[in-house]
This record gives structure tokens, sequence and C-alpha cells, in this order.
């Protein structure tokens, strides 16, 4: 049978069109055109509607690749998805990660010990997606039917399994608000910002409880149009998600461990409990697999942790351990938002290169209060 | 013979004008107007120069002072020190720390073994300093002197058992520039602000090296003008300062251990060796005397920490652990450096109600790209 | 019969807590506390949610005044309405105007020729507005209803002579929201914010329909709760409004010219036809009757124009006269918006202490890309 | 003999690497490889120093002018001269503009009037600039030599008839401090940034005083390092300059009018006497030679107009015409400062396609307090 090989590279980049670390690693044969399956990074820029450094950097990662795989750029989106989260204040490193896939052959019975599974990637495309969908059960419903479908791509079948789920969905444009309501269709919000009302919010947040409802952490019965951005207690553990005006259908990019999996690499996730939580972020690398010594990441081993992937949203309420904070009024806490989960991260890790997204407030995505934390590590043999 | 008892009580603010905090324990009989020596806070607002937040506090809480004094609100500064930084980004509560100093005899020899000497805390005032004194080697020796001042006013003689010195100088103002090039005397700077090239930045460092001189930390004969935020190599560990264009001399309040102390409350610090080392943070506390197990603090004996003193200085350079950053080219660095500081704290000790200021790129406060972190905590018995 | 007799004086203020200027006043008698009926200014700070210096002068202005009226601070409003603005980025100067009403006697008959009508002011409460009324057609009627008070309060029966209508209403709060929601009671956003979908965006556009109701602007059938912020050919042209938390009913002060009033002002007003329309200001100074030399205020006669009370609300568009502007996807649009309303009125005033609040996206303040702009004129004789 | 023909095209951008509007001109024959002699332009993004959208504009525009040319990207600069100012806040249009040059064959004798001279431009580059050079002496001198020299090659000889000079000089990086000091040589500050203190004010400056030297606006008595951004009474009244770190060496366009021109365009200029003086943009447009009526620009004449270039530098003083503006203090002046010059010249001109570069405090370009506005207008026949 067929085994997943999963690899994943991590290029820092010195400017939003830097594809020197890329270049590098196709020069060193570790990328090579039918295996690159994702790109995933942090890019530098404002992190707003309108980032241009993320913009560019977009533009110069699909050019790269298009010659990498000799397609036209248009076509690059049908052999690699990209996720690229902009802006990197405070200590996130400008980066991209390659992940790669091979098949491998192995004979039926080499399974591996459960404690041993290791890493693979599974991608699917959803349903279209109109205007009407963004942020209501139609988008949660296809981001659900594509997570199974990503899943099956990954050899997954056991949710428990699944430990990050990357989503892009469709958000809303003025464009597409004027041809709903042409249609006589209402959308669910005017507001194209990521803010409370932002339609950017509800589609990030319809897509992470289609994950939710995919996996089985959420009961479909507990779903309507209402419960987007209302009930909180709803919400996935695994889903990082991310919307844009321009896309007319959602992606899907599952990571999860497998028993027939040959990756020499493993992937775990945790939570934490609220926004000053490293313990939370610990126990992502200890889920992964790394090795601790005195409750702390043990120094020696850390040169194993090959990626982190984390969720920075702002909690709801102004009130952390008791006491009052004021990032909720801070007219720079989408940014300084995203900037303390990278603080978080990256004081934990002793490193600046981790993904980090975040900056809205309050989201499906990981529990009240708290965030998803996912990390990747390098497995002896 | 006198021995002080020193007190320190952390009372978070639920609006920069809201003493409700001081009122309770004024009510309580813990604050006594012969008592109360120094007022520690961190203001909510822009944490800029118009920061409205911060003059209001101010104006609020000396105005309470002088109610609890009952003397003018103009003469409050001979009795209490007010020490309040502006900005609370991120995960800093808005709070004020009161310091109480009371003296109770004890006999000559009742000398404490000095592995438990005890808190104690001296002021003094300096000489006037003139706008071209800021920034320079009249600012810095004459700091000097007034730490030298308060040091004796603690009752410490030994350099080492000082762990914390909080300083505020003047700095200058176009008034005060003006006064100066009328003189023909030059001023450090034309920029006002807390900049690379600032007169704020300049003010705060030669008050930095001033302590680190009195302390022996600097020799006086690698000072000058010219090594004032050019030479990093030289800084002190326990120097915190901050100037206003608005004073005319500065203010030093001085931290240490005495082994004649009878305070219940012990102060330690350390620095930490770079921007994410939450290690450096965890020393500090351990320094001060907290339990730790598994490495990091224990849970149940954090309730004995009763309060957290950190510098968030940017580093210099934008490589931080091999890694490049975009913080230094952030227009929003001030804010956000601030904001990560307060996060370093605070997922070290649990709580958001931290003193952290800072924000400013590179100084003399601390080692290069490094912090300075103090920390109080209650002793038993 | 009783005739008004109203005066505006504007105070440039040092500081959030400067009051000399009304202190000026009152020393010069130019203030009673029987005849003052309204403090309007424009306050230094962020002019966002949590803008301290807008707060620290609503407390001094209010403790000024309840000293000069001898009541209790809490009683002030009964007495005097303030309407204060947070924000003078650019070339506004923070500034309070305070605005006198006294009554004297005049014969039946001694009406003033049509055009050469004086000012006069009313004002009037609202019913109290519940959360759940906020944004909505309860919000709207409660205005109407006050706005029709507040002329009679004035003596004003024909809508024409009424040139400015400054309303203040309720928005929504956590706690009110969550007040709404235990009754089972909707509210109109979640988003506390003045963005597209922002409750203090709705709470100010129902005020401003409730205004275009009231003086016939808007056709009562026209309105529903779906058309607030949705129909943006309903307005009113010479509502400014704004809302706040913390407020429990709707307060009204109209403006506006009477044959009865014995002032020796004016008022006029006129809209802008889109965002850079210098012309639209300087019709409204024409409106009040200054005169113009050359298609421009008569340099020599600028002395007459007492005060300008403007709107600077962002265009929905991004296209001006046929070009594209990127303020919409600005994150600083808020600031910057209303800067450029600042810099329009005073590029055509030729002063800097004008009235010009603003910066949210879209209104039923004025027309469609369009602002309004009112101006009083002090009259010989 | 042989006469200029100059043309100048204004293209609106779509976004930061939109170069349709230049390939148009390209295809409609506008523009020959051999004519593009500039392109000057807006470009949308922060306008801070890490400013994608400039630095994607920047290639973007390279690369189309490369294929335009046939020649390697490198090789561009030598034929045609970018000038990318970045930040369009408010009401600037992003664009480009395009300069060409024909050389046609005249008579000697065939001069046009005084009245009628027409555009004609000139272009040089200046001597290698070291950092020591930055900011002083050297760098003005360099400045002057290369003004001249782009005179010569515009054919004029007359100072007053240069109406705009743009420049571009190196300033200072971290690389090039360390190159300095490790020769021994100083540098005229640490601070890269355009603060009141910052390298790039100080090469902008300089680069100012350069111009005014060679066109006799500064006596070169007056001159000295000294004087840069000390000695405000030293300014030009046409020199537009900016600067970038990773230059060489400097960078001039003349623009002026030539009675031996064979240009259907004609440049004037003006300066405003403060922050708000609309006139002075008026007055450039007169200059100019657009009609004006009533003391405005005539509506049917503004189609004339083909563009402005102006300087919207933040005074240096926080009074404007008597009263307190809160710009100096405002974290956003830079973004700020830019956005109120865009609009006091777009309520002139009634277009927001219009160059406005500036933000920066104080500066040599223009007199203290005021700014400078060029016009180019289209002349019948």
């Amino acid at each position: 049978m067929k085994a997943q090989q999963v690899e994943m590279y991590v290029c820092p980049m010195a400017s939003p069109s830097d594809t020197s670390g890329l270049q590098q690693l196709a020069d060193q044969g570790k990328l090579a055109p039918d295996t690159l399956v994702a790109l995933v990074g942090k890019t530098e820029g404002t992190g707003s509607h309108d980032d241009w450094g993320r913009a560019w950097a977009d533009v110069a990662l699909r050019e790269w690749t298009a010659r990498f795989l000799s397609v036209p750029v248009m076509e690059v989106a049908k052999h690699v998805i990209f996720v690229l989260s902009g802006g990197c204040p405070g200590v996130i490193t400008p980066h991209v990660a390659a992940v790669t896939r091979q098949w491998v052959d192995i004979e039926e019975s080499a399974g591996r010990a459960p404690e041993d599974k290791r890493l693979v990637v599974g991608r699917a495309g959803s349903e279209p997606m109109g205007p009407e969908d963004v942020g209501r059960m139609g988008q949660i419903r296809k981001v659900a039917d594509a997570t199974r479908g990503a899943m099956r791509d990954a050899g997954l079948t056991d949710p428990r399994d699944v430990h990050l789920v990357m989503v892009k969905v469709p958000g809303l444009t003025t464009a597409s608000i004027k041809d709903a309501e042409s249609r006589n269709q209402s959308v669910v919000s005017h507001d194209l910002t990521f803010g409370p009302e932002g339609a950017g919010a509800y589609a990030n947040d319809a897509a992470a409880l289609g994950v939710g409802l995919a996996l089985g952490e959420v009961a479909e019965s507990a779903l309507s149009d209402e419960v987007v951005r209302r009930d909180w207690n709803l919400y996935s553990e695994v889903a990082m998600t991310s919307s844009g005006g321009e896309k007319k259908h959602g992606e899907v990019v599952v990571f999860g461990n497998s028993s027939t999996s040959r990756s020499s690499l493993r992937i775990g996730h945790a939570v934490t409990k609220d926004f000053i939580d490293a313990q939370g972020v610990r126990n992502a690398l200890k889920a992964a697999g790394l090795r601790f010594r005195d409750g702390l990441p043990d120094e020696a081993d850390l040169g194993r942790l090959v990626h982190v992937f984390a969720k920075s949203v702002i909690p709801g309420s102004d009130i952390v351990r008791g006491h009052r904070i004021t990032l909720l009024d801070d007219p720079d806490a989408y940014q300084i938002g995203k900037a303390l989960g990278g603080m978080l991260v990256a004081s934990v890790t002793g490193r600046t290169t981790n993904y980090v997204s975040g900056g809205e407030r309050n989201s499906h995505q990981g529990p009240p209060g708290g965030n998803i934390v996912a990390a990747v590590v390098r497995v002896e043999g």
C-alpha cells in the first residue's frame, strides 16, 4: 500500500518578495515540483486589510512556484495551497514553511505502534460559497464537507488523530454584497473588517465551526446562523481559519498523525486556558513528543522542534485572571494582540520563527479566552 | 537603634482617576500620612508624549495624597515620591503601588543573617539640573550623588544590597532649549521624543549611567558625554529611569535588602539576556526567594509574590537569537515593545498587575538586548 | 412678550482640564449661572473609545460648572447641556464654546424682517431609551419627539428656521447588551465601536434620522429598523449627533433663527457635496450672512464669524470626483477623516478654532459623501 | 538649434504594482523609450520606513520600464529617474506621472516672449556622497553642483526660471554609520528616521539647502554644518527632496520655463504662508497661468491643470494663526501632516490626483511654517 512521507521546512524571509530560502531547498533537492503541497507563512506588513507586504509576498511566492512547477501562475493553486498570514509585529520572524508529501510503498502489515504515529497531510477544496453563505450554515456545512475530504486525502479516519486544520474561505466584498442584495439575499454584515461584527470575523468563525462539525467537536444540532460569533462555548481546538474576499470556494489542509505514515515528523496540539498561559504552549510541545526537563522544554531537545502554529485571538472579556486589561479598548488591539501571542510562543520555544496569527477579538477557534497551539517535532529514527 | 519596616501594597485602578484602592488602604489603617513614602504606578493611556491618562492620574493621585496628608497639593512632592509610567498596552493592568516605611526600635545587636536580609527603602533629591546638563556628565554626576544619598537614607552601604533604583530626572522642553541656547549653551538634542536621538532617551540613559556610577557598575574613567547612548557596554542592572520636561531636579528611590530591616518583604533582581528570555524573569523571582518546583515558580508559593518591576527596552539590533524581527521598523514599536515586556512578565508571574515600563530603543538600563527585572516577595515570619 | 438674547463665546483650552477661559468670561460677567445653557467643545486626546483627554475634560468642565452654578456635580446636567467631541487631530484647536441665553421683554409687534432673523436656542430631553431602542425606530421616534420639544423651547415653528440640531443619545455597552438579551430582546450590534456596523454608529444615525423625521426632511413612511445605515438617501442636513454608552436618555439642542430674537448673532448652514468641497464650507458662511469678495470670505469681515460647526464623515465610496482614495482601507481612517474635515474648514475660515467632529464612515448626518456645516455670525447693530 | 518639447502624463494606479496606465500611454505612442526621462509618483502604503507598498511599486515600475526600454533592470536608472513618495493618506490618489522630453529643431531666433516661456526639464547626478557627508556641507555642495548641472541640461541659466527641483540623496543606514565610524568619521545622527533629529530629515534638508545655494536663495557664507535643521530662515522655495539609505549619490531633476521650449506646458510655483493657507495653493495655479474668476480657479479652465506638486511639512511651532494645535504631539503626525497637505491642495484643485509629500517636522524646503507648491498647466496653442 501507499504511505505518506511528509516533510516541513521553515524559511525565514528577508523581505516580502524573498524566495531565496525556497530556491535553496529546491537546489538541495528537498523540494520537488510533484512533492510540494503547501506553503504556509507569516508575511511582514501592516497585517490589516490593505497589507501590501502580504500582497507582494503572495505574488512573489506564486510566481516562484509557477516557475518551479513549470505551470502558469493562474494554475499554481491547483497544485499548492498557499496560507499567508499578514503581520509580524513584535517577535514574529517573517517566514514561509514548505510542506512536502511523498508516497512510498509499504506492506499492509507495517503499521506503527499507536504511540509512534507520524505526520500525514491531506487537502481538499470546498463547494463554491456564495456571499449569502458567508458566516452562516452554508459556509459551515461546506467547510465540514471539505474537512472530511481532506481527512480522507490524509488517510485519517479518527478525529483524535487530527491536530491542525488550516482553512481559507471566501469573505465578503463590496461587489459580492451588491451581488447578493441584487438577488434579494441578505449578508451577515456590511462591515468588511475583522472587527467584532466584521464579515472577515464571521467567515473565519463559520469556517472554524465547520471544522468542529466535521471532527465532532460541535454537534450539528447545536448549530445555526444565530450561534456564529454568539455562543462561544461552541469551538474547535484544531481549526486555524482565514478568509479573503477574492476567493470563491474554501480550501482545507489537515495535519494529523497516522500509524502508516513514514514521516520522521509528528504533530501534537494543546490549547491555552487564557491569554497569558505559557503552560498551554508548553503542553503543545509536550503533546508532539518533545522531551521536558524540570517542567521546561529540554534545551538540548529543542533542536527537534520543527515548527509551531498558534492563534492569538484577543479574549472577549477585559478580565484576565481577575484583573482588568485595557487591550479591548486599544485602537491597536489587532496588532498588539497578535504581537502578544508571538511573545508567549517565542518565550517558550526560544525562537522567533513561529507561525502566530490572530488579533481578532473572540473566536470559535479555541475555547473562550484561550488559543490553539500545534507543534511539529522531528522524531529520532 | 532605628530600623525600617517597609510595606508595599498594589492597587489596581479602574480608571486614571481611581484612588479608591488607596482610600481603602487608608481606611484599613495600612497607610498613614507619616508612613507613605512613594506611589509607583502604571497608568492607562497612550503612553506617548501627550498621554492624558497619565496626566489625569498624576493630578488625581496628588490631590488624593494632599487630602490624605493634609498639605497643599504643591507640597505633596516633599513628602511622597510619585513614579507614574504611562501606557498599559496588552496585559498590563493599570495600578498604583503604595510604599510605606515605619521606623521601629531594635537592639544594636539584632541583625539578621545575611541570607535573611529584608527590604529597606531610601530617597533623595538631586542638585538642580540645567538643560545643558541633560543627557550629559552633569546629569550623570548629579544622579550619582543623589543615588548615594538615597542609599544613606536607606541605611545601605554595600551596592550589592541594592536591587532597584528608580530615578526621575528633568528632560528638555522647547522652553528650556531656548533658555540654554540664549546662554550660548548647547543641548544634547532638539528631538523632544524618546526616539533613538530624543532628549527623553538621553535623559533616561544619563540617569541610568549615574546610578551605575554610584553603584560601581560603571567606572568614572569610562564616562563622558560621548558615551551616552553610544557605548552600550556601560549599563546598570538595577536602574529604572524616567524623565519629564517640567522637572528641575532629579529624584531617586532606592530599594534594597538590609540585615537590620524589620520588614516582612525581600527584594531580588536579575536581567534577561534578550527580548524573549522568560528565564531571566524567573531568575528575578528566584533571587527574591520565591520557591520553585520543576523549574517553574511554585503555584502555591506565587501568593507570596508582592510585585514585579521590569523594563522592556527594545533591542538595538533586529536579530533575536539569530533571526530577524521587524519591531525596529514598526511605527508602533514604542507601544508594542512595552506590551511584549508585559506579556513576558505576566506569562511567568501568572498575573497582569506587573509594573512594566519601556518601549524606547536601546538603553543603559540593563545589558545590550536584555532588560532589568526586580521582584518583591513576602517572607514568612 | 419674552424674547431670547443668545450669545456664544469660544474659549481655546490649553489642556483637557483648562477652564480658565470660562472663568474669565464669568469674571467679565459674560456668563451668569442662570444664562449658561450649553457647553460645546472639542477636546484633545485620541478621539477613540477610551479617550482620557475627553474624559478628563468632561470631569473638569462639570466640576467648574457645578462651582459656578453652586449645585452638586450630579445636578449640573439639569442646568447645562454638555457636548464634548473627542479628538483634535491636525488643525483643530481644543476649545469649548459657551452658549448663553437671556430672556428680554419686547412688544408683541416688534418682529424683525424675515431676512434679519437672529439666533435662538432650545433644549429638550427625550424619553428613556432602552438598549433594544438603540439604532432602531424606538430611538428615532424618541429623538424626533425631543427635537420637536427643543424647537418649542426655542420658539421655532418652521423647520426652515432650524440650522443646527445637536443630539446626544445612549449607545450600547457590554452591560446594557446583557440586560437586553436577558429580557430576550435583541440589540442592533455587538460591536461597541463606531465602525460600519458599530453600535455607536447605529445610535448616531438613528438620532440623525430622528431629527430628519421631526424636521420633515425624512418621511415617517420611509423609516424602519432596516433603513438605518442602509438607505443613505435618507438624511438630515442639520443633525450633528453623538452617543455614549453611559447615558439613559437623549438630549437635544436646537439652534435656529427667529424674527423675535434679540440676539446679535445669526446662524446659517449648508452641506458639502463631497469630501473635498471647500465651496460647501464657504456656502455655510455665506448663508449665515458673512460678506464675500471675489468668491471668498472678505478678510475684513471674517472677524464677524463667531464659530463654525462641521461634520467630517468619511464617504462610503472610495471614489472622490472620479478617482480612488485609500482612506476607507486606512486603519487610521477615523483620525485622519476627522483631521481632513478640520483642514477643509480651517482653510476657508482662516482659523483653527472650529468645531469639527466625525471620522465615522457613512452617516445619515448629511447627504451621501457630503457633510454638514453650520456657521454663526455676529450681526452689526 | 535644438529645443525641448516636454510632456507630462498623470496615471492613477489601482494598486502598487499597477503599470497599466503607463502601458496604455506606450500603446498610444505617447511614451517612447528614448523620450521617457522621469517617473514621479505617490504610492499607497504606510509611508513609513518599511513601506512595502512603495517598495513593491518601485520594483514593478522599474521592471516595466526595463521591458519598455529593453534594458536590464539594473540599468534603468541610467535612463529614467524615479521619484516615488510613499503614503497616500486621506485624499491623495496613488498615481505616477510620466515626464517625456523630445528635442526638436528650431531657428536661433525663434524665442518666445518672456511671458510665454514653456516647460523644460533637466537632469544630473551628483558626486558620490559618503555617510559623513549626509546632512552636512559635503552633501549641500554636491547637491548644489548637481543642481547647476541639471539647469545646464535643461538649458536654463536664470534661477528665476526654475520652479521645481526634485532631489534624491543618500541617507544613513546602520551599515553606512558603521563604515563611517570605522574610519573615525562622525555622522550627523544615529536616528535613522525622519524625526526632528533623524538622518532622513538631515539628508533632505541638506539637499534643500544645496538647491538654495545653487539658485542663490541661500548665500554660501550663511551655510555651515551647524545651520542644517537649526536656522530655518535659510530655505529654498522650489526644492522637494527625499533620501534613501541605499543610494550612493544624489539625483536632481529641474523643472523650469524657457523661451526656447516648444512644450505646450508651463510651470509656476508659490509658497503657502502657513499650514492652512489655501491662497498659497491658488497662487501657484495662478503663477502657472491658470485663469481665475472671482478669486477662485475658473472651473472651465481647471481642465488645463496638468499636475500639482506640493510639500506638506509640519510647522515647527504648535501655534497656527494665534491658536494652538496638537499636531506636533501626535504620534501619527507624520501621516496626518501629509494627509492635511493633500486636503489643502485637493480643496483647491478639485481633484485628488495631486503629488503631495511631507509629514516631516520643519524643513529648509519652503519658509518656516509654509510649504512649496508647483503647478503645471497646459497652454493653448
